[in-house]
Order: structure tokens, then sequence, then C-alpha cells
């Protein structure tokens, strides 16, 4: 299945919906025309990432959600996607019609239409007001856990599921799509430079972000594709390296820029069936049986009791 | 917490395991002489890696399980283990008293006292013959499934969990020992360099053990340290790539032979308290009313139903 992940570099506050639009559909082009069946565009790629600013929620809700998708602003990604048959994946904040908030991300077929929707579970940051940082990271005030689980559909000769930002480094994320038979993910991220709570080395914030990538892939025998918004925006930076991974844990392609900017793959789904069905057949060697505590508890606990050693 | 790993060679079938049981001896000396609290041993390491042998139960146990632990044979360690103040993992292959066979590792603490027992939960390989392959991977024959479960001791100035070889490959394993509060897990594992199922480019076998090790240590903010037993038994090669790693999931230590090897690390235990606390603090973050699949579901099955798109 050939794939393209399209980074989007920073929106700035000024800029209006309608010129993001042009640049998504300049990188839908270039997409098509090295061959990709699917474009995955970033997590809330319409506007600037705005959970970081302080504002109540009408306000955010006012300037920076969707009410109808599509749209008038964003029709024009649809009819471009009709008229070169390709899909699409766009994350965007929804406010649904009896006005609950979500970080939504759709998945667009080459017909236009949209098959699937995603509704962000792994809300990070916080909802209060943090002080003494040098940005917030608000999505837990502005959107509300996402209530439509982790889909998954057979759709332009995949079985494809969504999961957007910090959802990816949650192991359970990419198992719950496994388990319905996914073999490739994409998802959109917006992820600060700097981390507001406490000195992480620099050099971590893309490392482990390519390894939670990288060892889900892998121990999932999946396909994943992640497309940043990244860069500069209004002086804050996100970083970039945008990514496809392959079953084997792989990068096969990446982003080398912090702007807009094309990669593409060849994704072969069948790589990823001789993971599924050997080394981590999950009917032959998965054992429920002993992951209560999954389920059972939200945060760590205390250890089980142990039986006696005998 | 002062950490060593001790990385065991070949154990080729005529090696007696008074043998291995000297060889362990050095190293333990070695790990104390450097500064450590623990030092790991592999799993099953007081024999050559049986389970690439056809042969029936009974002979099987007769020539490689432990019926006792310590017996005569290992007495040493856990004498030297008292007179160095040295803690010690070792894995065995166990029949216990009731006639059960089972890939087993024990945690003993530096008065020399068995104070933690796994029992290994997810087998790899098959039970049946398998034909036109150079070796059988009969661990689905040779033992039952662990009755233990995901076990985690407060011992040694540290909260540690216990798993072995293949379960490092699972990430439900990390996590039902990171919900009882662990911070470091501890494992052995033989693991052939070449691939009996299908034509696994041979770079991805030591790839995808690293990327299975860094990504759940950061997952989950713990250290992760892994001893192999390696190098060519009877001519059947298993890689070597033993390490400790950082809740970071970068290496801060790893084995460079396939041989005999100590490598050690002073594990900060506060670096995975960062991550706890933040952006992996569970009890804010997770969402287990999504994760319901990881139980109902032992293999892959269809795609759930969706809500419709509104």
């Amino acid at each position: 299945m050939a794939l393209a992940v399209a980074q989007l570099g920073p929106v700035h506050l000024r800029d209006s919906r309608e010129s993001v639009v042009k640049r998504l559909l300049q990188m839908m082009r270039e997409a098509k025309g090295r061959g990709a069946r699917l474009v995955v565009f970033p997590e809330l790629a319409l506007t600037t990432f705005f959970p970081r600013y302080w504002m109540d929620e009408q306000e955010a809700q006012a300037r920076f959600f969707e009410t109808a998708m599509p749209n008038p602003v964003v029709q024009p990604l649809f009819d471009e996607a009709r008229r070169l048959e390709i899909g699409f994946h766009l994350g965007y904040a929804e406010l649904t019609r009896d006005g609950r908030p979500f970080n939504t991300a759709i998945l667009v077929d080459p017909s236009g239409t949209i098959v699937g929707k995603y509704r962000k579970i792994h809300l990070p940051g916080h909802a209060e007001r943090k002080e003494g940082v040098p940005f917030q990271h608000l999505e837990k005030k502005y959107f509300q856990v996402g209530d439509r689980g982790f889909g998954v559909w057979d759709t332009m000769g995949a079985r494809l599921g969504m999961c957007i930002c910090n959802d990816r480094r949650w192991p359970e994320t990419y198992r719950v799509m496994a388990l319905q038979g996914a073999e490739l993910v994409v998802l959109g991220y917006n992820t600060p430079s700097y981390n507001i709570n406490w000195d992480e080395p620099t050099h971590l914030r893309t490392t482990t972000h390519l390894l939670a990538l990288q060892g889900n892939a892998h121990m999932n025998g999946m396909w994943v594709a992640a497309a940043a918004k990244c860069g500069s925006e209004d002086g804050f930076h996100m970083f970039g390296s945008s990514v496809i991974v392959a079953p084997t844990g792989e990068i096969v392609a990446r982003t080398l820029s912090e702007d807009d900017e094309v990669i593409t793959a060849n994704a072969d789904l069948r790589l990823g069936e001789l993971y599924r069905q050997n080394i981590f057949n999950f009917g032959k060697h998965r054992r429920p049986e002993h992951y209560g505590l999954i389920l059972e508890r939200t945060g760590a606990g205390e250890p089980l009791p142990q039986p006696p050693i005998d």
C-alpha cells in the first residue's frame, strides 16, 4: 500500500484556515504524484496548537473548533481527494451538535467520503492553569475524553486504525487495534520540544517519540505512519521527526525538516502478517488470564500477594 | 541501585552443572568487585538450551531439570551470595514436587534467601515436532504455562519484577508489573540467532530484541536488566546483546562479546519516578474503560462495530 505522511510546519495564530488548507492541498497533490493512495495529515491541522494558551472554553471553541465536517473551508480537500482518487487522514478540533468538544481525526476515502472517525482518548497535560511555565498544555481543559473507542476500518485495501498524539505512547492503544486485526495505524501529533514538567534532556524528546512508535509497530506486527505539526508556532517550538515505521520496528521514511514536507513509503502489508502469524501469533501465545491488572487498576498500586515459594 | 548483568557464553551438552556454577561464581565476584548489589544471571542458566532438541519429557526432566532449589550443585552460589552480601537472579528448569515442569527464575537476596519466584508465562515455539528445520523450539512441549502471575517484590532497596525471555516481547508483561509499582524488571533469555519460522533478515534478530526492552522500559518508566545465554552451543548460535536499559529507553550498558561477560550500571530509581509522575502518570492518564479487548480476546478478531459518524 503506497502511503504518504504530510508533515505540516508552523501554523501561527494569525494564519487563516484557508491558508492552511492551501498548504494541505499542495501536499496532497505531491503525495498523489508520488503514487500514494492515502495521505496522513497531522493532529489539529487547521489551526495553531491552541492548548498552549489559557482562555475560557467558549473563546477556544469559537476560535479553533469545527462545528461541521466537511465545512466550506475544508471542502476543497474533499473535492481534490475525489478528483485525484486519494484518501486522507485529518485531525481537527470538533464541537459536536450537542456541544461536546473533542480532539478528533477522520479518515476520508478516495471518493471523498468520511469512512472513519476517532476521538482522542489519552489526553495529556492538565485542566488547571499551571504557573511558572512558558506555556500551558490544556488538553484536559479544552477536550473531553474520546467516546468512540479505538476503531479499525477496512478501507483502501488495508485494515486501518487511528490514534492521536499522546495515544502513541500507550501500548494499550496499539494492542486494542491489533486485536481487531489492524495492519496500519495512522496518527498526527503536536509535541512541544520543551518539557514543562521537568528538565528532560532535549534529545529524549525525539528518541522517546520514535521508540514508542517503533516498539509498538513491531510488537503488534503493524505499520505506523505518524505526521507532525512542527516548527516554531509564534515562538513555541514543536519537533518534527514524522516517520513511517515498518512492522520490523524500522523507520523506512522520515522527515528532515520542521516545515511542510511529504514522505512516502510502499507499505507491504504482508510483512506484518509474518510477525502476526509467528512470534506474535496472539491466539497461540497471549495469556489474558494473567493480564487482569491492566483493566482492574488505573493507577499503579501495591504488589499483588504472591503464593508461597515452594 | 548498583546493578550487574552477567551474560553467560555457551553451555554445551557435555558441560556439567558444576562447571557452569564455577563460571557464575566468578562473575558474581566480579559483579561484587564492581559494586553491584544484585547480579542478574540468564534464563535456564545451568544447562544447554535443551528445548532445541527433540526427546521425550521424562528424558528432558531427568537430564535438565532441578527438583529442589537450592540443591547441592548450586549451593555454592547461595553461600557466596551470603558471604559477599550480593543478591542474584537465576533461571533454571524447575520440576515441582508434584511433577509439573516450569521455566523458572528466582530472586535471592544478599542473605542467600529466595525471596521471589517467577514461572515463565509467554512460552514461545511449539509442542509438536517441526520438520525441515535445523533445530526445534519446544518450550510448549517441555514446560507448562507459569501459574504465579507477574510478581513484584520489595527487596534490596527497589521494587523488582521478573520475567523470562519471550515475555520481554509482550507489552502486557511490563504493564502488569508497572501497575504494581515495579521500578526495575530483570530477565534472562536464550534467543537463537536464526529464525526457523521464516527468512527474517539477520539484523532484525537483535534490533527487535533491543526495541522491545527499550520501548517497554520507557513506556513504563522502569529500569530493565536483561542477561543472555549466548554464543554457539554445540553449533547452535544464540545472540548476546545483554543490556541495562534506563527509563528513558536508553541503553546504559551492553555486552560486546558472546561469551561470559559482566556489565554494570548505577540505576537511579528516581529517574523512573519522573516519568511515572508526569507523562506516564497512570492514575491521571490511563483509560481502562477503552482497553477491554486486551482481556476479552486472546487472538485477533474482526473490528468492533463503530457508532455512526455524526
